[in-house]
C-alpha cells in the first residue's frame, strides 16, 4: 500500500473537530446545543449582494481573469480608498477566501523551512496553511493577563533567524477579539523593516472593532510598502462565509507578480461569488451601523455575565466577535466533551472551542476556550448561565 | 527589501501569457483574433443549472461542509455509479475545482523533493501545481507519431527512485486529445502497484470520448483501490468553468481522511457554484449527446482542414477538445507572436499555443502547437484557412 507524506500526516486537525461526534451525540439525544464553538454568523447577507447573483444574465458560467474580475478589482479600490486605505486594483488580487490568500502569501514569500512569527493564540488553521505550504510556524506569547496584547520588540526580537521570512498577525485578533493599536503595528514595522521580513496582516475582521477604536491597518504605514502583505475576505463583513471570496493586497510589485502566477496557475476565482462580492460594495452604511451594534451589545452581554461566573476571567474583546475566557477547570478540552457527553441543562447544553488548539505551544491554555458571540443575544445569556451551572456540577 | 521565495521565483508562467500583449495589440489595431489557444468553451450552461442559483432560498451564505455538501457528494455518487464508477460519498471531497483537487492529492501523497512521473506534453499547470507543492515533475515522453499513446511499461520504469511518489496522467488528454485504452489504463495499475505509487488520473474529460470509443476510469481498475485517485471537475462537462467546482476521488481512507485535513483548512468549496453544481446533475442526456456530436464535428473539420496544409502534422484527437500540431517552422513561440504582431488575412488573425510550454524536458515540441476546437465550426474553418495562408508568408 503507498504511503502519504509526512506534510499529510503533520496535517493539523480542527481544535473543534473531535467535538464533534459528542456534539452530533447531543443532539440525538434531544438535547439543544448552543454553538459557542463557530465562526459562522446568523447575521443576514445584503440582499443587494443577494439579488446581484438572482439578477445575473448568464449563460455560459465562464472563467474570470485569475486576478478576478476587472470591475470588482477597481471597485474594490475605490472601497478601500473611502476607508482611507490607498490601494490602487493592481495592488489586488481577488481569492477564494482569505484562506486562498495566505496560501498565495506564504507560497510567494516562503520555501520549505522557513520561518513564519505568529503571535499565539492564533487562528488555528494558520497551522494548517503552514503546514501544507512546508514553513515552520514560531509562536510569540501573548497573555490573557493583558488581553493578549502585542509581546514586546524584544520577545520578537528573540526569535528572529536566518530562517525567519515574515511576521503574521490577525487584527482583530481571531480568537483573542484583541484589536492592536497604531502604537504596535509601527512596533512591528520597524521590526520587519529592520530585519528585512514581510508582515503579513490578516485584517479580515477590520469593521469590527468597538468602544469608538479605529482599525489601523498595516496598509496604512509609510516605509514599509514593500514588506507589507494585507489579507482580507468578505466572509465577515457581509456575512458571506459560503461564497468564498477575500483577495491578497501588497504594494510590493514583486510579490504580486509572484501571488498572479499562483493565482494563474488555479486559473480564476468562483464567478458567481465575486459577483455577489462586487455587488455587496454597494451594501448601504446602516447595514454596517445595525451589525456592529449588534455585535457589541453581544460582546458586552457575553461579557458581563461571564465575569460573573466565580473563577472565569475573560480578556476583554475590542474586535472581531471571539474572546477567550480561563475557566477554572484543569483541562478545558475534558471539559468541552463532558458538557457535550454528560451534562444538560433543561435538556440544553453549550458547545466550546477548547483554546489549546489557538497554540502552537504545547501545554498552554489549557484551562481556555475561545467563545464566538455569533448568537442572538437571549440565547448568548441562557448560553452563560448554562456554562455557570455547569461549571458547579463539574468541579463538585 | 524582502526577498520573494525561491518557489515563487521558479513558479512557471502560463505558456500563452507572453502572448497575451501582442493579441491585444491586434485587437486594438482592429484585427479579429480567433482564440484557439484557450480551453474556455462555448457551449451554454445548462439551464438546470443556472436557474437553481437563481431560485435558491439563500438568506445568509454559509460556509458548507468542508467535504461539500453531503446531498451534492450522495447524488454525484449515484451520477458515477450510473456511469458505471463505483464510488460511494465517503469517497468524495468537493474542492473548488480540479485545480484544488490536484493540490490536495499531491499534499496528501508528495513531500518536498518527492518526484511525480507525468507522460508529456501534460497541462501545463501539473508544473505551477508541483512547484506550489515542492515536488519535482519528471516526465516520461509520449510522442505525435503515435498519437502520444502511453509510453512503455519500460520508460516509466527506468525513472522510478525511491522518491517517485505517484504517476499522473490525464485521461482523456489535455493538450493530447488522446484516449488511453482499457489495456493502458491496466499496464499502469501494473505499475503503481508493483511500485506501491499512487496514481492520480485527471478524468475531467471523461465525457469528451468520440468514434464510439469508451472511457476507462482508474476507478474501475480491481486492485489498485489504494492506489488510485481520481480528480474530476465540472467546469467542461456542464461548461461550468467559472463554477470552480472539483472534486478528489479515492477508496484509500488514509488519503481521504488526509485530503480532509486540507479541506478543513480551507473551511469549505464555494456555496453558489455547488448549489449550479448539484443541480447539473439533472442535465438531460439529450444535452451531452449534442454537446459530443458538436465537438465531435468540429474535431473532424480541424482534423481534415489541418491535414490539407502542407507539412502540418496533427495527432488525432479520440476525446476532449484540444490537439497538437506539428507546423513546418522552427519556433511555434515565434510564429504564434508573428501572427498576433504582424500577420492578419483580410484583418483576421488567430492565437494558438505554443506546445513547448507542455513539455517539461527543454527545446522538445518547438514546432508544435495545441488547438482547442471550442469554437463553432465555421470559425474554425475560417481560423484554418488563416492558419495555412500565414504560414505560405511566413516560409517565404
Amino acid at each position: 500500500m503507498p504511503k502519504i507524506s509526512r506534510k499529510g500526516m503533520q496535517m493539523p486537525e480542527s481544535p473543534i473537530r473531535k467535538l464533534v461526534p459528542y456534539a452530533e451525540g447531543a443532539k440525538k439525544r434531544g438535547t439543544k446545543v448552543y454553538h459557542l464553538n463557530i465562526g459562522q454568523p446568523d447575521i443576514k447577507t445584503p440582499e443587494v449582494a443577494l439579488n446581484a447573483v438572482k439578477n445575473a444574465a448568464i449563460s455560459v458560467l465562464e472563467y474570470s481573469h485569475s486576478a478576478g474580475f476587472e470591475s470588482y478589482r477597481s471597485k474594490l479600490s475605490a472601497y478601500y480608498k473611502s476607508h482611507n486605505l490607498p490601494i490602487e486594483s493592481q495592488d489586488i488580487i481577488i481569492t477564494t477566501g482569505g484562506s486562498e490568500a495566505l496560501l498565495f502569501a506564504m507560497g510567494t514569500v516562503m520555501d520549505t523551512e522557513d520561518e513564519i512569527i505568529i503571535p499565539e493564540p492564533f487562528y488555528a488553521n494558520y497551522n494548517g496553511f503552514s503546514t501544507a505550504s512546508g514553513v515552520k510556524v514560531v509562536p510569540v506569547m501573548s497573555s490573557i493577563e493583558d488581553n493578549f496584547a502585542l509581546p514586546s520588540i524584544e520577545a520578537f526580537e528573540k526569535l528572529i533567524t536566518p530562517k525567519t521570512k515574515a511576521i503574521l498577525i490577525c487584527n482583530p485578533g481571531n480568537p483573542t477579539g484583541y484589536l492592536y493599536s497604531k502604537e504596535e503595528i509601527l512596533k512591528l514595522a520597524e521590526i520587519v523593516k529592520k530585519h528585512d521580513l514581510f508582515l503579513i496582516a490578516d485584517e479580515v475582521y477590520r469593521e469590527f472593532a468597538y468602544d469608538g477604536l479605529q482599525h489601523y491597518s498595516v496598509m496604512n504605514v509609510p516605509g514599509i510598502e514593500d514588506n507589507a502583505i494585507m489579507i482580507d475576505s468578505v466572509s465577515k463583513r457581509y456575512s458571506m462565509c459560503g461564497a468564498r471570496i477575500g483577495c491578497i493586497v501588497s504594494k510590493n510589485k514583486e510579490v504580486m507578480a509572484t501571488a498572479m502566477k499562483f493565482a494563474q496557475a488555479r486559473l480564476s476565482p468562483p464567478t458567481y461569488a465575486q459577483i455577489a462580492s462586487e455587488a455587496a460594495l454597494d451594501t448601504p452604511k446602516s447595514y454596517f451601523d445595525e451589525v456592529i451594534t449588534e455585535y457589541k451589545e453581544r460582546r458586552d452581554i457575553l461579557v458581563t455575565e461571564l465575569n460573573k461566573i466565580p473563577g472565569v476571567t475573560v480578556a476583554e474583546p475590542k474586535g472581531a466577535f471571539y474572546c477567550i475566557a480561563k475557566l477554572p477547570v484543569k483541562n478545558a478540552d475534558d471539559f468541552a466533551q463532558w458538557l457535550l457527553e454528560d451534562y444538560n441543562f433543561n435538556n440544553e447544553t453549550v458547545m466550546v472551542a477548547p483554546a489549546a488548539g489557538f497554540y502552537s505551544t504545547p501545554g498552554v491554555g489549557l484551562d481556555e476556550v475561545r467563545i464566538a458571540y455569533v448568537l442572538k443575544k437571549e440565547d448568548l445569556v441562557k448560553s452563560v448561565q448554562i456554562l455557570k451551572q455547569a461549571l458547579t456540577v463539574y468541579n463538585n
